[in-house]
C-alpha cells in the first residue's frame, strides 16, 4: 500500500498517519521527496485496505499494490482449474458448448431443441426456468415445472443442465435439477446469492455484470470460492457502453485478461452479448480464437414464437453450420470441440 | 409500434408479418415508401412488445412508441406523489434530509451521529445493518443487532429510519425495524427482491443501478408498484462511466428527466455518487437546484475509523455548515428544508 | 513514481531497473516486501513518465504520483484565474452568461436573438460560423460571412463574441472577429489546433471532449497554456455514457472537481449537455449551485426553423424566465449575475 | 421518418406539423391511435432530417428510418470494396498486415524493425512521424524527417507505408511520402481533415474515435467518400468504457457489424485497443476469426527504449510467433495471410 500525501501535509498529520500504520502492526517506510512525502507500507495489505485512509487529513491518495482477491487468483493456483460437470470437463483442451432456448417454454420445444443441439455437438443444455425480465409484465419463466422439463431432456439426451437461480430461497430447490447453477449478470453483486451458491456442491456459472470491471467480477467469484465452492466458471456476456448498435458490447479482451489473472475457466455468451443472431457466429469464432473454454448459445426452433430473446436466437440449422466452423477455429488454436 | 422492413423484404415476408399482427388482434397500417415498407401497428402495444418481431425474416428494426412502464408514469398520475413516512413527507415542498453513517457500527456512535444530524435539520436516519461489499473479506454489517440500534436512536431522537434490505429472506424481519426499506443499486434488478418489498406496507427507497438507464430504473420501480406498493421513492446515486476521478458520475440530469416521466419523488445521494467528501456539499446544492425532493448524506463522527466509506463521509460540523447553505438554495428554488 | 515488481521478478531484472533509474539521474528507493518488491523513485517524475517502464521485464505496474499537468494546476497558481474579455470578467464573483443560436443563420435572426438575450442579462453572444456536423450533408455554417454578422451584432449590442474555430488554417482569420476562440468537444485532442490557439492573444474557451477524463481535459488546456496563452476557460458540455434518454450526460461533478485541481474558470453548456430544451433551465440552476463561473445557452427565436440543434434551444421568453431564476440561485451561493 | 406526438397534442399542433411536412414536398401519413397520433413521412427523408422537428409543439419524439449515410452503405454497393495500395489489396481474401513502431524514432531502428516484420510476413509498414500525445511535454514526432525515414525503409524492403496526418496544413506534404494516409481516433470528427484527405488520391485509413458509435464512424467515412475518395479503410482500435484493466475496450463486434452495414474493408489495431502487449496476440487471432480484413500491430526492437507506447509493443520475435498462429486461424476461416 502506498500512501501519497498532499504537498501541504503537516508534520503532525504525517506523524498521526505513521502512528496509525504502526498500531495496525505494519511497517511504514517514509520517503520524503522534493514535492511531497510518500509512505510505503510493508506487511499484510488487507489489514490496511479496510481502513479509510483517504479520510485522514493530509492524505491525497492511497494506492493498493496487491490484488484484493486471493483464492481465484493465478498466484494462488498457477495451473488452470478444470471444472468437472458429471464428466463434461470445462477448462481443459476440449471446449464446452452450452446451447438451448433462452426460456424453457414447453417440454416439446425443449426436447426438440435439445436433441438437435446435441446432434450438432453441444454437451450442455441451457434454458431458463426463472427469468430476470426488466418488465413485470413480461413472461417470468415456468419455475419448477421448467426445471422438470430440463431434467426430462437430460434423461433423454444425456446433456448436462445449466440453469439460472435468482433467489436465495430457491437455491436448494434448483440444485436438485441443475448440474450447473447459473448466477445471472444482474445478480453478479447479489452477495447473499453468491454466498448461498458457494455452499452448494454443484458447479456455479457466474455471469459478468453488465457494468462490472474484471476486478469486481473476480471479487464476486471470490465470494463463491470463499464459501467453499471452487467449481466456478466465469462467463463474459457483454458490458454496457455508449454503443447502441448492439444490445451490449461483448468484451472478448476479458478472456485473455482473466486467463492471466485467474485459474478459473472462462466461457462466452455471444447471444446476450450482441443481442443479434447474425453476430453470434463471428463472435463465437472470435471467442474461441481468443482462448475461451466454452460457449453459451441461444437456439430456438422458431425464434418468431420465442417468449424471450427471439432476435438473438439461432435456428438449429444455423447452429449446426456454426458448429462446423467452430471446429476449424478450435483446431487452429490447439483446442477441440 | 413501428416495424421497418429491409429494402429487400419479399411480399411473402411482408404478408406473413401482417398476418401475425392481425392474429394478435391488432391493426397493421402499411406504408409502402420508395426505399422501403413500414408497418405501423395501432392498438395495445404491449401485446406486440413481447413478440420477437426482429426475428422475423424481412424485418430490419422494430421501434416501440409507447413507454413500457405504466403505473410509475406521469401519464398514469399527473400530479406529484407524496410519500408519507410517519408524518415526514417526501415529494412535497419540504425537502427530506436523510443522514447518518454508511454502516451501523455501534449504538454509541450511531446515537452520537443521530443526535447531531437531527440538530442540524435531518429528519431521517440512514445506516446499513446489511452491507453489500465487493469483497467477502470486508465488514458485512451487524445484521439484526444493527437494526435494533437504529430503533434505539429513533426512540431517542424521533428520526425515521431508512435501511437496506439485501435478501428476500430478510424483508419481513427488516420491515419490523425500518420506516423505509432501501433496495440498493446492486439489487435494482433483483426482481424477486422488488416483488417482495412491493408486498410490504412500508415505503421503499429504490436506488438506481450503476449502469441502469432511466427507463430501466422506472421499470424496476414499476415492479414495486405492480406488486401493490405505491410508496416508492427513487434515488439517483451515480452511474458508471469512463471517468475515474470520481467513484461514480452523479447524474443530476436524472432529476428533471424523471420528474417529467414519473410522478414519484426523486432524491439524490451525493456521498456514494461522488465518493469524495469534498464534492458532497456542492453536488448536494446542485441536486436541490435541479429539483430533487431529498438528499441522502453520509455523516460519521470519525471518518478515519469508519468501517466503510470513510472517504466520502462528512463530519457533523461540515454537515451542519452544508445544511445552512442548502437552506438558501432551497429557498431560491421555492422549496424548504 | 512507484514501480511495482511481479512476485517472480528476478534479482537481475530488479538490478537492471535500478540501473535505468539511476542513469536518468533519479534516486530509486527499494522496499523489499514479503510478497513483492517495490521501487519508489524520488526526483523529477517527468523524466521517468516518458519511459515505457511497464515494458521492462519483471515490472507489474507503474503508478505515477504527481499530476502530469503543471501550468493549469492549482498548485502552480493557488488563486482563481480571472479571464478578462474586454472588460467582461470570467472566473470572479459575477457569473458570465453566453447566449445565442447554435449556428449563425442570418444577420436578421442573429440581431434579433442578440438584442433579446442582451436585454435578459447575457453579456456574451454565442453563434457558430463553422459547424462540426456529423453528416457531410448537413448545414456546415456560413463561414466568414457568419463572423461578420457576429461583429455587426457586437457593434449594435456591445456583447462580446464567442465562436468556434475548427481548422488550424482558420485561427488567424477567426481571431479578427472573435473575442473568445472556442475549441469544440470534437477537437479537444486536436493538438495542433490547441497549439495554434495557444499562440493567440484572444481568450480560448475549451470544451471537454465527450469521452475525455478530467485529467485529459486539463492536459489539453495545458497545451494552450504551454504555448503561452493563459486566458483559458474550461467548458463542461456533457460526456458520453450508456444513458440514451439525454443526448449526453452533463457531468456537473466536473465543476467542483476542476475547481480543486485547477485555477482556471469553468463554465457549463446545458444545451448541448442534455440535448433537450426542457432540461436546460434545471441543469443551469444546478450548475450555478455547484460553483460554475458561467453558462453557455442556446437561444433561438424560432427553434422550429433552426438549421441545427433546434430541439435544445430556448425561445427568448423562456430564456428570460430562466435568467430570473438563475439570479436567485446565484445569490444563494454568494454569486451574482 | 416517424413523428410521434404527445398524448396531449392539439389538433392545431398536428395540423401545423402536417402543413410543414407538405411544404417540404413530402407526403404525411397520419395514424390516429387510441393513445396518440403518429405521422409517417414518405419521401426523401434527408429533407426532413435537417429539420428540428422535436422543437415543434406537440411532438414527443422523431424516429428516422433510413440510415444517414449513403455512399459507405452496403445498400449503395453490395459487394465488398477492395482498396488497392500499389498492389497490396485490402478487403479481399488475403489479410493485410501493417506492422512497425508506434513512432518513427530513427532510421536505424525503423530499418531494423521494417526488415524483421517484412520477413515475418507484414506487407505494410506503420510508424508515426506526427504523434497526437495527450501531454504537450511528450515526444511529438520527428515530422517530415520521420516521413523520409519511412520512404527509405520502403525503398529497401518494398513495404508500403501507412502514417498519420494530424493537420489539414500537412495533408499534401504527408501525401508525398505515404501510401495510406491515416486519420487517428482523436481526429475522427475533425471534419475539415476528413474533407482534405477526401480530396487526396491516396487511400485513407480512418480510425474509430474512442467514443464513436458505429453510425458516427460510418458518417465520418461518408465525409471522405463524399469528397471523392472511395479508397477508405476502417480501423477498430478500442473504445472507452468503464473497464480500466485495459487501456481501451477493443470492440470486435464492430467487425461483423460494419461488414453488414458497409462495403468498406475493416481492420483492427489490438495494440492500441488493449494497451498491453500480452493481449495483442489473442485479440489479433480473435479479430481474424471475426472477419477482419487486416491488422495493425506495434512492433519495436527494444520496447524499453520506445519513445511512446512501449508497453503495448511486441518484440520482433513475438511478432513472428504470432504471425504463424495467425496463419492457422486465417486458414480456418477461409482467409490467407
Amino acid at each position: 500500500m502506498i500512501i501519497v500525501l498532499r504537498p501541504d501535509a503537516t508534520k503532525k498529520q504525517i506523524d498521526h498517519l505513521i502512528e496509525k500504520v504502526k498500531k495496525l502492526g505494519l511497517k511504514p517506510m517514509v520517503s520524503r521527496g522534493v514535492e511531497r512525502t510518500i509512505i510505503g507500507v510493508i506487511g499484510e495489505e488487507d489489514v490496511l485496505r479496510v481502513q479509510p485512509l483517504e479520510a485522514f487529513p493530509g492524505v491525497e491518495k492511497v494506492m493498493p499494490i496487491l490484488k484484493p482477491y486471493k483464492l481465484v487468483s493465478r498466484e494462488f493456483k498457477p495451473e488452470n482449474s478444470i471444472v468437472d460437470v458429471e464428466g463434461v470437463k470445462i477448462g481443459g483442451k476440449k471446449i464446452a458448448i452450452m446451447a438451448g432456448p433462452c426460456s424453457v417454454e414447453s417440454l416439446e420445444m425443449l426436447m426438440d431443441v435439445g436433441k438437435k443441439v446435441k446432434k450438432s455437438g453441444a454437451n450442455i443444455l441451457r434454458g431458463g426456468a426463472f427469468k430476470p425480465r426488466s418488465s413485470p409484465y413480461s413472461f417470468q419463466g415456468l419455475g419448477e415445472e421448467g426445471l422438470k422439463f430440463l431434467k426430462d431432456v437430460k434423461k433423454e439426451t444425456g446433456m448436462k443442465i445449466v440453469t439460472e437461480v435468482m433467489d436465495t430461497r430457491d437455491v436448494w430447490m434448483v440444485e436438485k435439477y441443475a448440474d450447473i447453477l447459473q448466477v445471472g449478470a444482474r445478480n453478479m453483486q447479489n452477495f447473499n446469492l453468491l454466498k448461498e451458491v458457494g455452499l452448494s456442491k454443484k458447479p456455479v456459472l457466474l455471469k459478468r455484470g453488465m457494468s462490472a470491471t474484471i476486478k469486481e467480477f473476480l471479487m464476486s467469484a471470490e465470494y463463491i470460492l470463499a464459501a467453499g465452492n471452487f467449481n466456478c466458471i466465469l462467463c463474459e456476456r457483454g458490458i454496457r457502453t455508449f454503443e447502441d448498435a448492439t444490445r451490449f458490447t461483448l468484451d472478448l479482451n476479458a478472456i485473455p485478461l482473466i486467463k492471466q489473472l485467474s485459474h478459473l475457466p472462462v466461457i462466452v455468451d455471444p447471444s446476450h452479448g450482441t443481442g443479434k443472431w447474425d453476430l453470434v457466429s463471428p463472435m463465437a469464432k472470435a471467442a474461441i480464437a481468443a482462448g475461451a473454454d466454452g460457449l453459451m448459445i441461444e437456439v430456438h426452433t422458431n425464434p418468431e414464437e420465442a417468449y424471450s430473446d427471439g432476435e438473438q436466437s439461432l435456428v438449429p440449422y444455423r447452429f449446426d453450420v456454426m458448429m462446423k466452423e467452430l471446429k476449424a477455429v478450435a483446431k487452429a488454436v490447439g483446442r477441440e470441440i
